[in-house]
């Protein structure tokens, strides 16, 4: 199978070994990934950025076989029981491919409205695991134990650590991919990922009186490209998964989820949002049937909703007529800024209060993984804060956005009143 | 308004001319495309290829923006009524932003399948003339004659010709951005378009006698760009809007819609795609509710349909499960190859007998536009085909797909019944 | 060896067979080429051209190395003598790297104007099988034969056939190199090539009754690749290396050059190239120290010539004071224009005659290559110039230069004599 | 005038204002800059980063066209003292082009090696002074002050603060060209440099109380793309500029001339340079005829020259046999590192001692630039480093390379000797 890429160029699955790739690719519980956005909402800041998870699923699986290629290349450095037989190539390539099968509507947006859904992962275990499933189907006909051996590798277990993180650690396949992804597809183009060095840079050690094999990073070689993955994060996160109009939108998705659950079933719920909205558990196949396209079809009937809170938050996200936000200083009290906003709002008769929210978030500019070893040319092993002085730096420092979110008639009264927290 | 496009970079619309562009982005007509995909059924072709109509909208207001800056660069070759005032740099961004607006479900795909469907082209019209939609508001807000001198623009009528032509001609803005984007997207590189190149190489020029100026090219520096062009039209053609996998997701589509015809309602249809089916006609809003999505919804419904045909259909586009396909020699007769593939169908059950076709589509490798003159560096005035080698070799060629499309079970009887003709 | 090169990103060579390639990069033969630029006076039209054929001969060899692994995985295909062993991969690699050793000062431009001058091949060849070369001495130590056989190879002989046509034939390494580093370079990015996928449809086959392996295409995947390959060289000839400007250039430099066999011994001429001029035969040595710096020393020197005509020329190529050029109808009759021309010289008392002179290239479009076939999905074969109809129509037309150049003093007397041919 | 440029893409220069750029370029000291590289002897580790000054005179002066079409947009924001007129642009763009002028030989590298040399700047100025260059004729044809004006502005003097800040400061056109192009010629793509951005993100604003306009940035939109330049700043000197085999070749080149001062007149001296060796001061005609290709002459011949160590020094540049390096912990005590290095020279037999050295840079990752300030969406005004987190982590780091770098053949030894250190 050959295809071609439009981030890493040409992609080909071809062997025994990649056949599982092929034929988990025709399963419908990965054609499904079609219907869902990787970026969620975020394509209303950024036109580019409409692309699926299934575009991303087929990225990170081709970053995966670089992987194994560049583990075998370095067979000799690592005992025999780190190396990557067929089994455990199965495995990877089949972990790297289905790991995100559980993500529902606008990816991980949904899973953050939704009040006690559980999380993607769960949901990805219960596809893996349930004999129902077409991707369980194929897993098991290679080997019944199979599907639960990906679920594991998918949730950071395996006999093989190295492999282990390169599915769930600090840099795994699937952020390889995501950033490269995101990052063309929105034009983003800061900290741009440099994925043949960082592959030609790892290495796999074993530290003295251990018998396990570790990812390392060849400190001459390596260190820009490793320090350009963890910018290429920060500065995804502060350009795209961040932006005001991204953080507007959800909060507008969070308060008509707010608002359904307030008015208990309305016309046009599909019966699966309907039964998660009340609490209720799905089957496999109701959260299967769930994608971007049901929550959209779901918005679409809202707009006609008797309940005009309701028909007016469902219209901002069909016809993007999103809240306005108000960037505060990191350090304003959001208490405080919070009971101004809601001073506002009910000044101007605006209900319910949940239409103006402060939303703050800060975010790591980099955390230190003591699990990623920088190995220097003379041999000697450092973290890599020590070996990077970017890394040093940006380590100590943090990175908050913090806005007030609010809808747009109200935007005067709402800059006069915030006027000391900017 | 500033935004960044993965294509063009920096896309930014500012001061009073371009403030159009802005109000009529918000327009829920305008929003709408970004529930169209560009591409239609491409994407199962080219993970890649998710792209809205909404963000090529986009670009190709920024080509005509960039071509307007180019016009008046070039104003003192044009008398003064070939100029570009202010109303008429409105109309142009107008029309650039709208002009595809009429577009169905899956773009081109759904106007072909359905039968007696006017063009997106006739729907564009119905939409900015309605006075109920917010474009025609927009519009008619700034003179109550403009969103008529939009639409008469976008059919490539207006009183400044080389404007008409750069709306609605062999090189227009919607072609530059599509072909850019298209390929951007899919990751398709052949042929790329050059277009800061182009814009710098074009003329205006007023033929002896006539009063009108003609667009035209430089022959020195613009005509690799120019060839660039259709060299790049011919390629995404071939590579993309043609591809074996796109032909056959359209015929199992139109497969679907031929037995939807014949059922008679089913359940799931959306009212508007019943009626359209029916052969009635739609008004703007029942239109402007069906996109992707709602055919998306549609045929999710009709994977449950009591009918297996429709059911087989349903499930095929929902989960990637195309027909084959078998390339053909170009000059093999089609009428005896349907005879062989009617055969194997029904010696194979397989019925209706729609579900085996021959798909023949022939393109002029280049079609010479008479209206596009290369001015040489002497000043003598040729025809593109007689300045260019290039294309004149490619318009005596005619580049045909010549395919038998059919469902995968009865791959090997097709192989040996049609053996003689590939 | 690790590198990191524009054109092709990370360059790797590891592993014993292609150690050949780390300790040929050493020999001051091949240090030389960093000496002499790839375009020779191209770059007084492209400021970026300015690459050396050092890079060139590196990237050269990365393209060789990657056909290797191309070659080894379609292994089953061919016969075992037509696969490769170790000893023929490094022929391979030493012949890619050093294929261009024998280049003089600004490439191809000092062979063609010094009358008499052996090609470069011949160079390649005398300094390949000189045992004082260090290259020999590196080839002879692995095998006292492996001189000889990279000589043969580089000039297209080898009993692997489709190993020759890697290396001298209508696609091959060299040109693979040169297209994406020239384009790279100048930024004239019209007909990229797309390496990737041209190597993916790369095909080996045995036609029936014969016992040696071809190079094929697969015409399913790789016909486009294969086109754009084609097209990249016609765009780099016409965009890049006949652009006028350096043909300006070379006719000076031609100028310059028969000057000095007029003028016989000028002060500043390095001794190797007075013995060039004087028709006698040079040493390896002494052509090994010739290189673009020998050349402009010697240039420099003759600024201050006491003989006017070579002390201008030399000015003109140092401080890039060009001749003009005009451009001429391809049909326009090449002797006639020349006598105008010569009358216009005399009447301006301009001497020598050389100083003006008729420029006339003729290009074809796409020669077919024969031996070059496409195999159908079918398994049909067929040339390349029935598979494809963008070469075929190629394959009928010329691409013709046509020039008068000139001092620019009389430009408006030749632009008035000549108009009738423009 | 319009060239293409592999980085800047089309490159225009029309219009009375910029003639002066077209005349510039004609002038021979312009033309000089195509015989000296950019990075000097960073093509040893660079294979692609062969590019001469004078694509980056052009590319500078095309951001620099690029930044007075940026002010001019924000004209309204400034005091009319403080807009670009005729005249200014005119000094504005003649510097950019000129700002190189008097660079030698390997460009930063020759000013650093020679002893007591004046820096490339002294150059430029006298270059531009001189009423006998072309330079200077064609500036102060235009008014007889020009020359002196360009210089003023070259070394950051201007009237009009922000644009002396634009020739000459933090984030100045020079800087912009040279980090995109070095990075495109090397392949090193860390940190790549939003030019488009960067430039829209600038404003211009009169503080309080005060009448001239400053530099800023808008940081809601240009923090990123601000934060992005340095960090491709501190990239490239990582990555290229320091590169081991850069600084080992400069080391060598640095003792070949203290070899030449010891040693005293050696046959192939270009006359210029055993001037300068000896301490005297040049006339600016015999400092323009040393380029590149005068020193690699002289190179050349010191290879043949009777004293070994000159011989073998010349021969190590010339075929690249570049000294070894082994990199040191940054808090290594360099002097005993110095001190062991010398006694393994002693016991191995080498001299001079000064073939052995020590070499440490330490740079500032990032260091703040107090005069360029940040604009929040609330027009409040902060110091870059307060409104940056990842500019201020980076503000209290240091970047240190410390290496030993010595002949190979004394490797193993050096290596014992300084474990420790290592």
């Amino acid at each position: 199978m050959i295809l071609r890429d439009p981030v890493h160029g040409l992609i080909a699955f071809s062997g025994p070994t990649e056949s599982v790739v092929v034929r988990l690719l025709d399963c419908r519980e990965v054609q499904r990934l079609r219907r869902i956005r990787a970026l969620g909402l975020a394509c209303l800041a950024y036109p580019g950025g409409e692309h699926s998870r299934f575009a991303h699923a087929v990225g990170s699986t081709h970053v995966m076989r670089r992987y194994l290629d560049r583990v075998a290349a370095l067979a000799e450095d690592v005992p025999p029981h780190d190396r990557i037989d067929e089994e455990h190539a199965i495995i990877a390539l089949a972990a790297a491919l289905l790991h995100d099968l559980g993500h529902g509507p606008y990816s991980h947006t949904f899973e953050a409205v939704i009040p006690g859904m559980p999380r993607h992962e769960h949901w990805t275990s219960r596809i893996l695991l349930d004999p129902g499933t077409e991707v369980h189907q194929v897993l098991a006909s290679i080997d019944p134990s199979m599907p639960g051996k990906v679920d594991r590798l998918i949730h950071g277990e395996s006999e093989i650590r190295h492999l282990a993180r390169a599915v769930a650690g600090t840099f795994d396949v699937d952020r390889c991919d995501y950033l490269l992804r995101d990052s063309y597809m929105t034009g983003v183009r800061y900290g741009t990922l440099d994925l043949d060095w960082l592959l030609m840079s790892l290495r796999l050690y074993v530290p003295e009186g251990q018998s396990e094999a570790y990812l390392a990073v060849d400190g001459e070689k390596g260190l820009t490209a490793v320090e350009s993955f963890f910018l290429a994060r920060l500065y995804m996160y502060r350009q795209v998964y961040l932006h005001k109009a991204v953080r507007s939108a959800e909060v507008v998705l969070r308060a008509l989820v707010r608002r359904l659950c307030e008015l208990g079933p309305e016309p046009g719920t599909p019966p699966a949002l309907a039964r998660l909205l009340r609490g209720e558990t799905l089957s496999v196949g109701e959260y299967l049937d769930m994608d971007d396209r049901t929550l959209e079809t779901a918005i679409m009937a809202y707009c006609e909703s008797g309940d005009p809170v309701l028909a007016d938050l469902a219209g901002r996200l069909r016809h993007r007529r999103l809240f306005k936000s108000l960037r505060l200083r990191p350090e304003a009290d959001s208490a405080a800024v919070q009971g101004r906003l809601d001073g506002v709002l009910a000044a101007a008769g605006i209900a319910p209060s949940y239409l103006g929210i402060v939303d703050r978030v800060e975010v790591d500019a980099y955390r230190d993984d003591a699990a990623l070893v920088v190995i220097s040319s003379s041999g000697r092993r450092e973290r890599l804060i020590d070996a990077s002085p970017v890394l040093r730096g940006l380590s100590r420092e943090r990175f908050v956005q913090h806005r007030a979110i609010f809808p747009p008639e109200i935007r005067g009264e709402v800059r006069e009143a915030l006027a000391e927290f900017r």
